[in-house]
């Protein structure tokens, strides 16, 4: 069997999370039992919702716990099976964690998918048509229910979720205008990603520059707004609103790190008649098909391009997942492992 | 025709409201033109929601504007008409406002409507079975829409929402908690209005304190929260949400004066996968026949029997008022009239 290289949490973070929080291990992949497939894995997802599992707090998620893989999405390539669905050569997406190989039971339900390649490039499956993209749909389609005509905002706009986001947000005929982290990651987002208009957040770093920059790229104000960031940039969106506006919380990575965030003014929620709602995508399997086809149909069309940012090697994945926590990546952000 | 009093929006409120932002005046009754309606008023309904009414800043409806008389709900008895659908001698229920008589279209669309006292006291229908209890039906059915053996939780617990709220609740086999201002209130909303429990916020000033005793309250967590006060009663409630909890905002009164009131840790609508929403019952007209249906049948079998406040006299309107918003009445605050 091939040896393994794992990437452990080995402690929890004080404040902000540091690569000293990981331990690299190398591992014998063990041999497999009746049933079992073995995944060598082409690419790692890494994604905001991990960071919340690295603390030992009550979330919607149970912590990581010390000393275990990572959890994490992978893509990868079936190299050994004694399962009778799967064979060497099946491309798959799975929860493989951060580590190069994992065994999985075949029988498990929904723990690996076999995918197609032929439309959709095999990484995408951790992103634009995959949990990212189910994401960017269950907030949009479900909690916002968008008319067209509408206007919709997303934070870190230039990401997985955003642009995703964008796409099928511009399917249903609204007016789409993100949020995003530098002159650069703006200019992606109108000139590619379909964006009708961007803010950077850099050049808005306060409430009250926020609130005007919303005004200006949202004249008929805001119906709907997919939260990933919280602070300022929340309170602002809030004060632009229309009645009846509704907010989809995804994440608040502003707030991840120590103290939480507070909101400014709740009673905004009144006042507008908001629906301010929180999910997260894996209670919601349910919805999982329809979106991953429409998704798979936006790439296949040429309707979403999204970029990825990838590291390279397995030991370079905590480096690129703190950076991911402070916007350093430009699109959705992957370790390639071969 | 008879001399009128009024009570007009004098000046506004520079932070607390006070008496001296009333006038009171006397003028003429018009006489009525065809299809008009002359209503001498019995009671008056005093409402949190006037206080927002008062302020020049946006809110769900538009400012009271200064000079004309204060918005209100009103019962009374028709004693001239000149429009057919309305007899001398008729009991309606109408948005009268702040004075002794008013004169009202009879021909425009849910501005006046006749009510049965047969088995409902007049004056319910500008409590438990009118707005007020529109309201408590609102956000329990439409926005909490609990399930029997979940816990909701509801503040200003012994209100005229609140009553409604707790009947309303135990009607669907939920645990009742309210949540009002001193012994004597708790003492009535467990001994008479059939809360299981009641929070004396009094007894419990501050985050930590309230929500150690929603702890005890609410053994299995809370499911549904209806909110009229905002402020450290609603960070205290997200503390102890469960998972999928609904919150339905219908008033943040501890706000009104002044500053808003933060929210200190929204990530709980994220972490609790929360549905927040905020609602104004006179949006949702289509509701009205049901949920008044249903409170009337409450009160005639004798499960809903709230208590009433009661100032007599037009003039003193102002200070009962001022009362309610203090959270001095007990039970629904209404102004005698005759």
């Amino acid at each position: 069997m091939p040896v393994n290289q794992q990437i452990l949490l080995d402690n929890r973070p004080q404040g902000e999370a540091t690569v000293d929080n990981f331990k690299l291990v190398e591992t014998a992949t063990p041999a497999l039992q009746d049933g079992e497939v073995l995944v060598r894995h082409h690419y790692l997802s890494l994604d905001p919702y991990m960071r919340g599992r690295m603390n030992d707090s009550k979330s919607y998620a149970a912590s990581q716990a010390l000393g275990e893989v990572m959890i994490g999405g992978t893509v990868g390539e079936v190299v050994e099976s004694r399962h009778p669905k799967f064979q060497p050569g099946d491309q798959v997406v799975g929860m493989g964690g951060w580590q190069l190989y994992s065994v999985v039971d075949g029988n498990a339900p929904g723990m690996l998918r076999k995918v197609d390649t032929t439309h959709v490039p095999l990484s995408y499956y951790l992103g634009a048509v995959g949990m990212p993209g189910v994401t960017a749909w269950y907030g949009l389609v479900k909690i916002i229910q968008p008319k067209a005509g509408e206007t919709v905002v997303v934070s870190a706009a230039t990401g997985a979720v955003g642009s995703a986001f964008a796409a099928l947000a511009k399917a249903r005929g609204c007016r789409v205008v993100g949020i995003a982290g530098g002159a650069e990651k703006c200019a992606y987002a109108t000139g590619e990603l379909g964006f009708d208009a961007c803010i950077d957040y850099k050049a808005h770093p306060d409430l009250k520059s926020m609130a005007k920059a919303l005004k200006e790229a949202c004249p008929d104000g805001i119906d709907g707004y997919f939260e990933n960031v919280g602070g300022y940039i929340l309170d602002a969106v809030l004060l632009r609103a229309n009645a009846f506006a509704r907010v989809a919380v995804c994440g608040m990575i502003a707030g991840y790190d120590g103290q939480p965030l507070p909101l400014a003014n709740p009673a905004l929620i009144l006042i507008n008649r908001m629906k301010v709602e929180g999910f997260i995508v894996s209670e919601h399997m349910e919805v999982w098909p329809e979106a991953l086809t429409e998704l798979g149909t936006l790439v296949a069309q040429g309707k979403l391009r999204p970029r990825e940012s990838i590291a390279h090697g397995l030991q370079n994945a905590p480096e690129a997942f703190l950076g991911l926590l402070k916007g350093k990546n430009f699109g959705k952000q992957l370790v390639q492992l071969v």
